[in-house]
């Protein structure tokens, strides 16, 4: 099997060396769509109900009236990978756009257009054992990042900035408000403490981050959903990212600076124990069993 | 000829039915790219050199080195013309994307993708005559609107609530301070003095907004270039708007309220009047000759 070998688009599952777009296209004259990134374990989706409900809340807030049922797309995204005999870990990505016309800002009326593939992507073992390194950066974003939207650019030009520092990722300040990283959601660890900036318009609602918010409330950790600034980050014991890529990731490093003692700490490793067990993973040898 | 028959594109000038973008592209998973609209009257293109200027900025903002010099992509815009025998008023559009690739924020090592069309685009002659009615709308975009992106959901978003309430467009503010409309810039006059919003990055830098303060300028109106809110923008003498398409359109009506005496003002008629002697058209018939 090729990479992506059998795409599910508009026209069903088919080959992915057929699927292509017109040059005038909603998502690619506007961005004017929304997507979802759902995390496959050894074959199986993780939190599918979840990601699927959050598509839904995202094309429910740009009036995107999506061309199947929750339910429907849930049997699709099960037949995407059996049609890929995909047993590996990986994700599966989909997007769907307002659909093709002539360039005009107001909606046309034209159905959407959509796609989902699935792809290998390993667990970054590596960097979940040993943390990693960050850049804090502006928020430059619109107002509405809940909405998961193919508006995308200032993402990719923080993640840009970031890998150009040689880090991982880029972590956004908003007035000095600490609101998310440019692909996940930002915690810290102070006085045996778990914030997180609160689930409003201005982050998106991490599906990991959600669960790992219960893992650690089921744990007995004091958990305090509040904004926190970047004197606060600095400051902090642990410091960790979410997201379904990067499951939960110490940082280690911000700006140059250390966070707390230069690897992982304690509340850390038991959310990522917690993480690996509620996905029935195997824990990870060394680091963090 | 069909609409749009020749496109220029990475593989020279081709017929617009084989143009086609993989789904993996950065236009389409990102909006990681920049574009343009460039007035074309009679078959010549008005401001030509001001539009190629603003694009190579937009390119060099986002990091995006262009496929061509500024003299090249000129001339390539006049060949675009012969070449589909184009000498109606109409609208040259290109845009250039950060290229095909498998999905990461962080810039591939892959030349742009790029196309250019020209299609027709009657001067809006009815509006610019008897005036439009707009609607406020909270200026929800990032923080670097300069750069004329392809991120343009919130764009697009205001404008179709500007159509559902039977409005031509929508006018951004930003905590009160009104910035530009979803894809024009906006003037007001008060007391004989003309206002517009300062050339930061809140705004784009509009080539008709700037050719207008020049013309302004020139015919001793007094300029100020300076923020102003929501109220001083319903307490107007006049108002209108600024760009490529719509040309110095008048508005009459704001959220249903009345601006002025309900008729596109003296200021902005003589303001069309010297747009239309700097653009060498023929002045329309009636309400603004």
């Amino acid at each position: 099997m090729d990479r992506k070998g059998i795409i599910f688009t508009n026209n069903g599952f088919v080959h992915s060396s057929t699927v292509h777009y017109p040059y005038e296209e909603r998502g690619l004259q506007f961005g004017d769509g929304i997507y979802e990134v759902v995390r496959v374990y050894q074959g199986k989706c993780y939190l599918l109900e979840e990601h699927i409900d959050r598509l839904f809340r995202s094309a429910n807030a740009i009036s995107l009236v999506l061309p199947f049922s929750k339910k429907e797309l849930m049997e699709h995204f099960i037949t995407l990978l059996q049609l890929n005999s995909f047993t590996d870990d990986g994700i599966i990505y989909v997007q769907i756009t307002r659909g093709s016309a002539k360039r005009n800002h107001i909606f046309p009326k034209v159905e959407p257009n959509f796609y989902a593939y699935v792809d290998h992507y390993p667990r970054p073992v590596d960097f979940i054992s040993h943390g990693i390194s960050v850049i804090t950066y502006p928020d430059i974003r619109w107002q509405y990042c809940y909405i998961k939207s193919l508006n995308l650019l200032p993402n990719v030009l923080a993640k840009q900035e970031a890998a150009e520092q040689q880090c991982f990722d880029a972590i956004f300040h908003r007035d000095e408000i600490i609101t998310e990283s440019s692909a996940a959601n930002v915690f810290i660890v102070k006085d045996q403490s778990l914030y997180t900036h609160p689930a409003t318009e201005q982050i998106l609602h991490g599906c990991v981050r959600n669960r790992v918010l219960t893992l650690a409330r089921n744990a007995q950790i004091n958990v305090i959903e509040t904004t926190f600034t970047r004197k606060d980050l600095l400051d902090a014991d642990e410091v960790f990212l979410t997201s379904s890529g990067i499951e939960v990731m110490p940082v280690i490093q911000i700006d140059g600076k250390t966070v707390g003692s230069g690897t992982p700490g304690a509340v850390s490793r038991k959310l990522q124990k917690l993480y690996e067990q509620d996905a029935q993973l195997v824990t990870l040898q060394g680091g963090i069993s």
